[in-house]
Protein backbone atom coordinates (compact mmCIF):
# COMPACT_ATOMS: atom_id res chain seq x y z
CA UNK A 1 0.00 0.00 0.00
CA UNK A 2 1.03 3.27 -0.81
CA UNK A 3 2.07 5.55 2.56
CA UNK A 4 0.27 9.13 2.24
CA UNK A 5 4.15 10.41 1.90
CA UNK A 6 4.10 9.23 -1.89
CA UNK A 7 0.88 9.99 -2.70
CA UNK A 8 2.19 13.53 -1.56
CA UNK A 9 5.58 12.86 -3.49
CA UNK A 10 3.97 11.76 -6.75
CA UNK A 11 1.35 14.40 -6.67
CA UNK A 12 4.17 16.98 -6.66
CA UNK A 13 6.01 14.23 -9.54
CA UNK A 14 9.30 14.05 -7.01
CA UNK A 15 11.24 11.48 -5.03
CA UNK A 16 12.63 12.57 -1.93
CA UNK A 17 16.30 10.19 -1.47
CA UNK A 18 15.35 10.82 2.42
CA UNK A 19 11.89 10.76 2.63
CA UNK A 20 12.48 11.63 6.57
CA UNK A 21 13.36 15.33 5.74
CA UNK A 22 9.96 15.68 4.03
CA UNK A 23 7.99 14.29 6.64
CA UNK A 24 9.98 16.63 9.29
CA UNK A 25 8.84 19.57 6.85
CA UNK A 26 5.48 18.73 7.62
CA UNK A 27 5.97 18.22 11.40
CA UNK A 28 4.34 21.05 13.82
CA UNK A 29 6.51 21.24 17.07
CA UNK A 30 2.97 19.84 18.85
CA UNK A 31 3.73 16.85 17.26
CA UNK A 32 7.21 16.61 18.09
CA UNK A 33 6.37 17.44 21.58
CA UNK A 34 3.78 14.18 21.80
CA UNK A 35 6.65 11.47 20.15
CA UNK A 36 10.08 12.70 22.12
CA UNK A 37 11.24 9.24 22.14
CA UNK A 38 10.83 8.67 18.67
CA UNK A 39 12.96 11.47 18.31
CA UNK A 40 11.06 12.81 15.67
CA UNK A 41 12.43 16.44 14.19
CA UNK A 42 9.75 19.49 13.93
CA UNK A 43 9.90 21.77 11.09
CA UNK A 44 11.34 24.92 12.79
CA UNK A 45 15.15 24.04 11.67
CA UNK A 46 13.77 23.74 7.97
CA UNK A 47 11.26 26.83 7.87
CA UNK A 48 14.69 28.91 8.42
CA UNK A 49 15.95 27.32 5.47
CA UNK A 50 13.47 27.13 3.29
CA UNK A 51 12.50 31.22 3.79
CA UNK A 52 16.16 32.00 2.72
CA UNK A 53 15.89 29.74 -0.44
CA UNK A 54 12.71 31.03 -1.72
CA UNK A 55 13.87 34.74 -0.95
CA UNK A 56 16.60 34.16 -3.14
CA UNK A 57 14.44 32.73 -6.04
CA UNK A 58 12.26 35.06 -6.36
CA UNK A 59 14.48 38.20 -6.21
CA UNK A 60 16.57 36.26 -9.00
CA UNK A 61 13.09 35.85 -10.93
CA UNK A 62 11.95 39.54 -10.07
CA UNK A 63 15.56 40.76 -11.27
CA UNK A 64 15.80 38.86 -14.30
CA UNK A 65 11.51 39.71 -15.06
CA UNK A 66 12.22 43.47 -14.22
CA UNK A 67 15.12 44.17 -15.77
CA UNK A 68 14.72 48.44 -15.32
CA UNK A 69 12.70 48.56 -11.72
CA UNK A 70 14.31 50.41 -9.10
CA UNK A 71 15.40 48.37 -6.26
CA UNK A 72 12.97 49.56 -3.34
CA UNK A 73 10.03 48.39 -5.79
CA UNK A 74 11.59 44.73 -6.77
CA UNK A 75 11.89 44.88 -2.39
CA UNK A 76 7.71 45.74 -2.27
CA UNK A 77 7.11 42.95 -4.92
CA UNK A 78 9.80 40.30 -3.07
CA UNK A 79 8.44 41.22 0.44
CA UNK A 80 3.98 41.00 -1.50
CA UNK A 81 5.51 37.45 -2.71
CA UNK A 82 6.94 35.99 0.17
CA UNK A 83 4.06 36.48 3.23
CA UNK A 84 2.03 34.66 5.11
CA UNK A 85 -1.02 35.19 2.82
CA UNK A 86 0.83 34.23 -0.53
CA UNK A 87 2.08 30.93 1.06
CA UNK A 88 -0.70 29.92 2.37
CA UNK A 89 -2.35 30.41 -0.70
CA UNK A 90 0.72 27.96 -2.07
CA UNK A 91 -0.12 25.55 0.00
CA UNK A 92 -3.71 24.92 0.59
CA UNK A 93 -3.19 24.75 -3.63
CA UNK A 94 -1.22 21.82 -2.86
CA UNK A 95 -3.03 20.37 -0.33
CA UNK A 96 -0.18 20.91 1.85
CA UNK A 97 -3.02 21.28 5.12
CA UNK A 98 -3.87 17.22 4.84
CA UNK A 99 -0.27 16.34 5.37
CA UNK A 100 0.50 18.16 8.73
CA UNK A 101 1.81 16.18 11.50
CA UNK A 102 -0.19 17.74 14.73
CA UNK A 103 -0.05 17.34 18.75
CA UNK A 104 -3.81 16.50 19.89
CA UNK A 105 -3.77 19.83 21.57
CA UNK A 106 -3.20 21.94 18.82
CA UNK A 107 -5.25 19.82 16.40
CA UNK A 108 -8.58 19.85 18.67
CA UNK A 109 -7.83 23.68 18.41
CA UNK A 110 -7.70 24.11 14.72
CA UNK A 111 -4.00 24.61 14.20
CA UNK A 112 -4.22 23.13 11.07
CA UNK A 113 -6.01 26.21 9.63
CA UNK A 114 -4.09 28.26 10.74
CA UNK A 115 -2.36 30.78 8.16
CA UNK A 116 1.07 31.08 10.33
CA UNK A 117 1.56 26.79 9.92
CA UNK A 118 0.57 26.71 6.64
CA UNK A 119 3.33 28.96 5.57
CA UNK A 120 5.65 27.22 7.66
CA UNK A 121 5.12 24.24 6.52
CA UNK A 122 5.58 25.45 2.82
CA UNK A 123 8.82 27.15 3.69
CA UNK A 124 9.95 24.10 5.47
CA UNK A 125 8.64 21.98 2.29
CA UNK A 126 11.23 24.08 0.45
CA UNK A 127 14.34 24.05 2.77
CA UNK A 128 14.06 20.06 2.57
CA UNK A 129 14.05 19.74 -1.03
CA UNK A 130 17.07 21.65 -1.25
CA UNK A 131 18.86 19.73 1.28
CA UNK A 132 17.57 17.07 -0.05
CA UNK A 133 17.80 18.00 -4.19
CA UNK A 134 19.83 21.32 -4.56
CA UNK A 135 18.60 24.97 -5.64
CA UNK A 136 17.83 23.90 -9.22
CA UNK A 137 15.02 21.57 -7.65
CA UNK A 138 13.76 23.98 -5.78
CA UNK A 139 13.95 26.07 -8.78
CA UNK A 140 11.66 24.43 -10.95
CA UNK A 141 8.95 23.72 -8.13
CA UNK A 142 9.34 27.37 -7.52
CA UNK A 143 9.14 27.75 -11.25
CA UNK A 144 6.00 25.24 -11.99
CA UNK A 145 3.95 26.12 -8.71
CA UNK A 146 4.72 29.55 -7.70
CA UNK A 147 6.18 31.99 -10.80
CA UNK A 148 3.04 31.33 -13.11
CA UNK A 149 0.45 31.81 -10.36
CA UNK A 150 2.03 35.53 -9.14
CA UNK A 151 -0.88 37.17 -10.97
CA UNK A 152 -3.44 35.52 -8.80
CA UNK A 153 -1.48 36.49 -5.24
CA UNK A 154 -2.46 40.39 -5.89
CA UNK A 155 1.15 41.17 -5.55
CA UNK A 156 1.11 43.46 -8.59
CA UNK A 157 3.18 41.07 -11.09
CA UNK A 158 2.13 41.93 -14.60
CA UNK A 159 3.70 39.47 -16.94
CA UNK A 160 2.64 41.62 -20.55
CA UNK A 161 4.59 44.95 -18.82
CA UNK A 162 7.63 42.45 -17.78
CA UNK A 163 7.41 40.26 -21.18
CA UNK A 164 7.10 44.03 -22.62
CA UNK A 165 10.24 45.19 -21.13
CA UNK A 166 12.60 41.77 -21.85
CA UNK A 167 11.37 41.78 -25.12
CA UNK A 168 12.44 45.37 -25.71
CA UNK A 169 15.73 45.88 -23.97
CA UNK A 170 16.88 42.59 -25.42
CA UNK A 171 15.33 42.24 -29.02
CA UNK A 172 14.20 45.51 -29.64
CA UNK A 173 10.92 44.50 -31.38
CA UNK A 174 7.25 44.39 -30.88
CA UNK A 175 4.83 41.59 -29.56
CA UNK A 176 1.40 41.05 -30.82
CA UNK A 177 -1.53 39.61 -28.64
CA UNK A 178 -3.88 37.64 -31.08
CA UNK A 179 -7.27 35.64 -29.79
CA UNK A 180 -6.81 32.03 -31.15
CA UNK A 181 -10.15 30.56 -29.75
CA UNK A 182 -13.48 31.39 -27.83
CA UNK A 183 -14.96 28.50 -26.77
CA UNK A 184 -17.94 27.50 -24.06
CA UNK A 185 -20.92 28.60 -23.16
CA UNK A 186 -21.84 32.09 -22.84
CA UNK A 187 -21.68 32.15 -18.87
CA UNK A 188 -18.66 29.72 -18.77
CA UNK A 189 -16.46 31.34 -21.73
CA UNK A 190 -13.03 30.71 -22.29
CA UNK A 191 -10.43 32.64 -24.40
CA UNK A 192 -7.16 31.34 -25.91
CA UNK A 193 -4.71 33.59 -26.51
CA UNK A 194 -1.47 33.85 -28.74
CA UNK A 195 1.58 36.01 -27.70
CA UNK A 196 3.79 36.38 -30.83
CA UNK A 197 7.34 38.60 -31.95
CA UNK A 198 6.58 38.71 -35.83
CA UNK A 199 5.13 35.53 -37.13
CA UNK A 200 6.61 33.33 -34.17
CA UNK A 201 4.47 31.92 -31.04
CA UNK A 202 6.38 32.53 -27.86
CA UNK A 203 3.12 31.83 -25.76
CA UNK A 204 -0.21 30.48 -25.27
CA UNK A 205 -2.20 31.18 -22.58
CA UNK A 206 -6.06 30.32 -21.48
CA UNK A 207 -8.48 32.04 -19.06
CA UNK A 208 -11.94 33.28 -18.11
CA UNK A 209 -11.09 36.49 -19.73
CA UNK A 210 -9.03 38.12 -22.34
CA UNK A 211 -6.86 39.97 -19.57
CA UNK A 212 -6.71 36.41 -18.22
CA UNK A 213 -5.81 34.67 -21.26
CA UNK A 214 -3.49 37.49 -21.94
CA UNK A 215 -1.26 37.47 -18.93
CA UNK A 216 -1.17 33.47 -19.12
CA UNK A 217 0.37 33.97 -22.28
CA UNK A 218 2.59 36.67 -21.15
CA UNK A 219 4.08 34.12 -18.57
CA UNK A 220 4.73 31.49 -20.87
CA UNK A 221 6.75 33.78 -22.93
CA UNK A 222 8.77 34.95 -20.20
CA UNK A 223 9.35 31.89 -18.97
CA UNK A 224 10.68 30.98 -22.04
CA UNK A 225 12.73 33.51 -22.98
CA UNK A 226 14.28 33.64 -19.29
CA UNK A 227 14.78 29.73 -20.06
CA UNK A 228 16.92 30.29 -23.25
CA UNK A 229 18.69 33.37 -21.82
CA UNK A 230 19.84 30.72 -19.01
CA UNK A 231 21.02 28.35 -20.99
CA UNK A 232 22.94 30.90 -23.25
CA UNK A 233 25.13 31.91 -20.03
CA UNK A 234 25.44 28.91 -18.77
CA UNK A 235 26.51 27.23 -22.45
CA UNK A 236 29.22 30.69 -22.39
CA UNK A 237 30.57 29.76 -18.90
CA UNK A 238 31.45 26.15 -19.68
CA UNK A 239 33.10 27.64 -23.05
CA UNK A 240 35.41 29.80 -21.24
CA UNK A 241 36.30 27.18 -18.45
CA UNK B 1 48.07 48.40 -19.41
CA UNK B 2 46.03 46.45 -16.78
CA UNK B 3 42.64 48.08 -15.19
CA UNK B 4 42.01 48.67 -12.02
CA UNK B 5 39.44 46.03 -12.69
CA UNK B 6 41.90 43.39 -14.03
CA UNK B 7 43.81 43.83 -10.83
CA UNK B 8 40.47 43.59 -8.18
CA UNK B 9 39.79 40.45 -10.39
CA UNK B 10 43.42 39.10 -10.22
CA UNK B 11 43.50 39.82 -6.59
CA UNK B 12 40.30 37.91 -5.94
CA UNK B 13 41.13 35.16 -8.43
CA UNK B 14 38.35 35.39 -10.61
CA UNK B 15 37.42 36.29 -14.28
CA UNK B 16 34.28 37.99 -14.77
CA UNK B 17 32.38 36.76 -18.28
CA UNK B 18 30.62 40.52 -18.19
CA UNK B 19 32.91 42.96 -16.41
CA UNK B 20 30.28 45.69 -16.63
CA UNK B 21 28.45 44.09 -13.76
CA UNK B 22 31.84 43.72 -11.67
CA UNK B 23 32.01 47.47 -11.87
CA UNK B 24 28.09 48.19 -11.77
CA UNK B 25 28.46 46.40 -8.50
CA UNK B 26 31.17 49.39 -7.32
CA UNK B 27 29.40 52.11 -8.54
CA UNK B 28 26.86 54.18 -6.12
CA UNK B 29 24.12 56.25 -7.57
CA UNK B 30 25.97 59.60 -7.13
CA UNK B 31 28.56 58.56 -9.70
CA UNK B 32 25.77 57.57 -12.49
CA UNK B 33 23.89 60.58 -11.61
CA UNK B 34 26.86 62.48 -12.71
CA UNK B 35 27.38 60.22 -15.89
CA UNK B 36 23.65 60.17 -17.22
CA UNK B 37 24.75 60.45 -20.51
CA UNK B 38 26.89 57.21 -20.61
CA UNK B 39 23.83 55.22 -19.63
CA UNK B 40 25.76 53.84 -16.53
CA UNK B 41 23.55 51.76 -14.17
CA UNK B 42 24.35 52.27 -10.69
CA UNK B 43 24.39 49.33 -7.80
CA UNK B 44 20.81 48.86 -6.25
CA UNK B 45 19.36 45.96 -7.70
CA UNK B 46 22.99 44.29 -7.87
CA UNK B 47 22.90 44.87 -4.02
CA UNK B 48 19.02 43.86 -3.78
CA UNK B 49 20.25 40.25 -5.43
CA UNK B 50 23.06 39.70 -3.39
CA UNK B 51 21.46 40.33 -0.13
CA UNK B 52 19.54 37.36 -0.72
CA UNK B 53 22.24 35.08 -1.96
CA UNK B 54 24.11 35.76 1.49
CA UNK B 55 21.23 35.16 3.57
CA UNK B 56 20.81 32.03 1.62
CA UNK B 57 24.35 30.92 1.69
CA UNK B 58 25.16 31.78 4.99
CA UNK B 59 21.65 29.86 6.37
CA UNK B 60 23.05 27.03 4.49
CA UNK B 61 26.06 27.20 6.39
CA UNK B 62 24.40 27.86 9.82
CA UNK B 63 22.07 24.74 9.00
CA UNK B 64 24.57 22.32 8.22
CA UNK B 65 27.32 23.50 10.71
CA UNK B 66 25.20 23.69 13.53
CA UNK B 67 22.82 19.93 13.81
CA UNK B 68 21.28 20.78 17.01
CA UNK B 69 21.01 24.95 16.90
CA UNK B 70 17.52 25.37 17.56
CA UNK B 71 15.71 28.01 14.31
CA UNK B 72 15.73 31.14 16.79
CA UNK B 73 19.51 31.49 17.66
CA UNK B 74 20.36 30.12 14.17
CA UNK B 75 18.51 33.34 13.00
CA UNK B 76 20.24 35.53 15.37
CA UNK B 77 23.27 34.38 14.44
CA UNK B 78 22.62 34.95 10.78
CA UNK B 79 21.67 38.42 11.02
CA UNK B 80 24.67 38.78 13.23
CA UNK B 81 26.80 38.16 10.11
CA UNK B 82 24.71 39.15 7.86
CA UNK B 83 24.97 43.26 9.01
CA UNK B 84 26.36 46.14 8.30
CA UNK B 85 29.45 45.87 10.61
CA UNK B 86 30.51 43.03 9.47
CA UNK B 87 29.83 43.25 5.61
CA UNK B 88 32.59 46.43 5.99
CA UNK B 89 34.55 44.19 7.45
CA UNK B 90 34.50 42.13 4.79
CA UNK B 91 34.94 44.78 2.39
CA UNK B 92 37.62 46.31 4.16
CA UNK B 93 39.39 43.52 3.65
CA UNK B 94 39.56 43.12 0.24
CA UNK B 95 39.82 46.72 -0.19
CA UNK B 96 36.60 47.03 -1.42
CA UNK B 97 36.83 50.78 -0.45
CA UNK B 98 39.56 51.83 -3.05
CA UNK B 99 37.25 50.32 -6.25
CA UNK B 100 34.25 52.43 -5.00
CA UNK B 101 32.72 54.75 -7.81
CA UNK B 102 31.67 57.92 -6.27
CA UNK B 103 30.51 61.01 -7.26
CA UNK B 104 32.02 64.17 -6.35
CA UNK B 105 29.59 65.60 -4.23
CA UNK B 106 29.42 62.05 -2.24
CA UNK B 107 33.57 61.85 -2.31
CA UNK B 108 34.21 65.09 -0.60
CA UNK B 109 31.92 64.86 1.73
CA UNK B 110 33.51 61.66 2.74
CA UNK B 111 30.90 58.90 1.16
CA UNK B 112 33.90 56.21 0.26
CA UNK B 113 34.10 55.40 4.02
CA UNK B 114 30.68 55.48 5.15
CA UNK B 115 29.82 52.09 6.29
CA UNK B 116 26.28 51.44 4.91
CA UNK B 117 27.50 52.21 1.34
CA UNK B 118 30.68 49.61 1.89
CA UNK B 119 28.30 47.12 3.15
CA UNK B 120 25.96 47.99 -0.06
CA UNK B 121 29.33 47.81 -2.61
CA UNK B 122 29.90 44.42 -0.80
CA UNK B 123 26.63 42.46 -1.18
CA UNK B 124 26.22 44.18 -4.60
CA UNK B 125 29.18 42.58 -5.44
CA UNK B 126 27.99 39.00 -4.43
CA UNK B 127 24.83 40.00 -6.81
CA UNK B 128 27.24 40.47 -9.83
CA UNK B 129 29.13 36.87 -9.01
CA UNK B 130 26.03 35.16 -9.07
CA UNK B 131 24.64 36.66 -12.16
CA UNK B 132 28.10 36.35 -14.08
CA UNK B 133 29.08 32.82 -12.46
CA UNK B 134 26.30 31.25 -10.51
CA UNK B 135 26.09 30.48 -6.92
CA UNK B 136 28.19 27.44 -6.98
CA UNK B 137 30.92 30.44 -7.43
CA UNK B 138 29.39 32.95 -5.05
CA UNK B 139 29.75 29.71 -2.41
CA UNK B 140 33.39 29.26 -3.11
CA UNK B 141 33.82 32.93 -2.32
CA UNK B 142 32.22 33.26 1.02
CA UNK B 143 33.76 30.10 2.56
CA UNK B 144 37.19 31.53 1.48
CA UNK B 145 36.48 35.11 2.59
CA UNK B 146 33.57 34.95 4.83
CA UNK B 147 33.32 31.80 6.65
CA UNK B 148 36.90 31.28 8.00
CA UNK B 149 36.56 34.69 9.48
CA UNK B 150 32.85 34.59 11.31
CA UNK B 151 35.35 34.08 14.60
CA UNK B 152 36.33 37.72 13.71
CA UNK B 153 33.40 39.14 13.05
CA UNK B 154 31.99 38.64 16.96
CA UNK B 155 29.30 36.88 15.87
CA UNK B 156 29.34 34.04 18.41
CA UNK B 157 30.04 31.64 15.91
CA UNK B 158 32.45 29.06 18.10
CA UNK B 159 33.90 26.37 15.70
CA UNK B 160 35.25 23.66 18.58
CA UNK B 161 31.36 23.51 19.46
CA UNK B 162 30.34 23.18 16.09
CA UNK B 163 32.84 20.91 15.20
CA UNK B 164 32.05 18.63 18.38
CA UNK B 165 28.57 18.59 17.28
CA UNK B 166 29.44 17.65 13.95
CA UNK B 167 31.73 14.84 14.60
CA UNK B 168 29.55 13.52 17.53
CA UNK B 169 26.34 13.19 15.64
CA UNK B 170 27.50 11.76 12.69
CA UNK B 171 30.54 9.73 13.55
CA UNK B 172 29.92 9.46 17.48
CA UNK B 173 34.12 9.99 17.98
CA UNK B 174 35.65 12.65 20.01
CA UNK B 175 38.17 15.25 19.28
CA UNK B 176 41.58 16.18 20.61
CA UNK B 177 43.51 19.61 20.42
CA UNK B 178 47.43 19.39 20.09
CA UNK B 179 49.54 22.57 20.27
CA UNK B 180 52.22 20.96 18.01
CA UNK B 181 54.57 24.60 17.63
CA UNK B 182 54.93 27.69 19.80
CA UNK B 183 57.09 29.69 17.87
CA UNK B 184 58.68 33.35 17.99
CA UNK B 185 59.48 35.74 20.50
CA UNK B 186 57.73 36.19 24.11
CA UNK B 187 56.00 39.22 22.61
CA UNK B 188 54.69 37.89 19.33
CA UNK B 189 54.15 34.34 20.39
CA UNK B 190 52.29 32.33 17.79
CA UNK B 191 50.85 28.89 18.43
CA UNK B 192 49.52 26.04 15.86
CA UNK B 193 47.28 23.31 17.07
CA UNK B 194 46.55 20.16 15.30
CA UNK B 195 42.81 19.14 15.75
CA UNK B 196 42.42 15.07 15.55
CA UNK B 197 39.83 12.52 15.35
CA UNK B 198 42.40 9.59 16.50
CA UNK B 199 45.27 9.44 14.86
CA UNK B 200 44.16 11.41 12.00
CA UNK B 201 45.26 15.41 11.70
CA UNK B 202 41.52 16.97 10.70
CA UNK B 203 42.20 20.46 10.65
CA UNK B 204 45.56 22.57 11.02
CA UNK B 205 45.50 26.23 12.83
CA UNK B 206 47.55 29.15 14.33
CA UNK B 207 47.16 32.05 16.08
CA UNK B 208 48.21 34.58 18.65
CA UNK B 209 46.71 32.08 21.53
CA UNK B 210 45.98 29.09 21.95
CA UNK B 211 41.90 29.87 21.71
CA UNK B 212 42.91 31.47 18.62
CA UNK B 213 44.81 28.48 17.24
CA UNK B 214 42.33 25.91 18.14
CA UNK B 215 39.17 27.96 16.53
CA UNK B 216 41.23 28.05 12.94
CA UNK B 217 41.88 23.90 13.40
CA UNK B 218 38.18 23.26 14.14
CA UNK B 219 36.98 25.82 11.61
CA UNK B 220 39.41 24.01 8.83
CA UNK B 221 38.13 20.60 9.64
CA UNK B 222 34.73 21.81 9.75
CA UNK B 223 35.41 22.98 6.10
CA UNK B 224 36.74 19.47 4.77
CA UNK B 225 33.69 17.12 7.12
CA UNK B 226 31.17 19.61 5.05
CA UNK B 227 32.80 19.83 1.80
CA UNK B 228 33.19 15.62 2.05
CA UNK B 229 29.24 15.48 2.96
CA UNK B 230 28.54 17.79 0.25
CA UNK B 231 30.61 15.07 -2.01
CA UNK B 232 28.92 11.98 -0.47
CA UNK B 233 25.40 13.50 -1.18
CA UNK B 234 26.37 14.55 -4.83
CA UNK B 235 27.61 11.03 -5.62
CA UNK B 236 24.29 9.76 -4.04
CA UNK B 237 22.41 11.78 -5.79
CA UNK B 238 23.91 10.68 -9.30
CA UNK B 239 23.76 7.15 -8.29
CA UNK B 240 19.80 7.64 -7.64
CA UNK B 241 18.97 9.70 -11.23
Amino acid sequence: MKSKWDELQDNLNMHFQEVNLLKQAFTHASYRNEHRKAQIQDNERLEFLGDAVLELLISDFLFQAYPHMPEGELTRMRAAIVCEPSLVMFAKRLQFDEYVRLGRGEERSGGRRRPALLADVFEAFLGALYIDQGIDRVREFVDTYIIPHLADAKVGVDYKTALQEWVQQRLGVSLRYVIVEERGPAHAREFVVHVAVGDTVMGIGAGKSKKEAEQQAAAAALKSFMESASEERDTSVSKTD
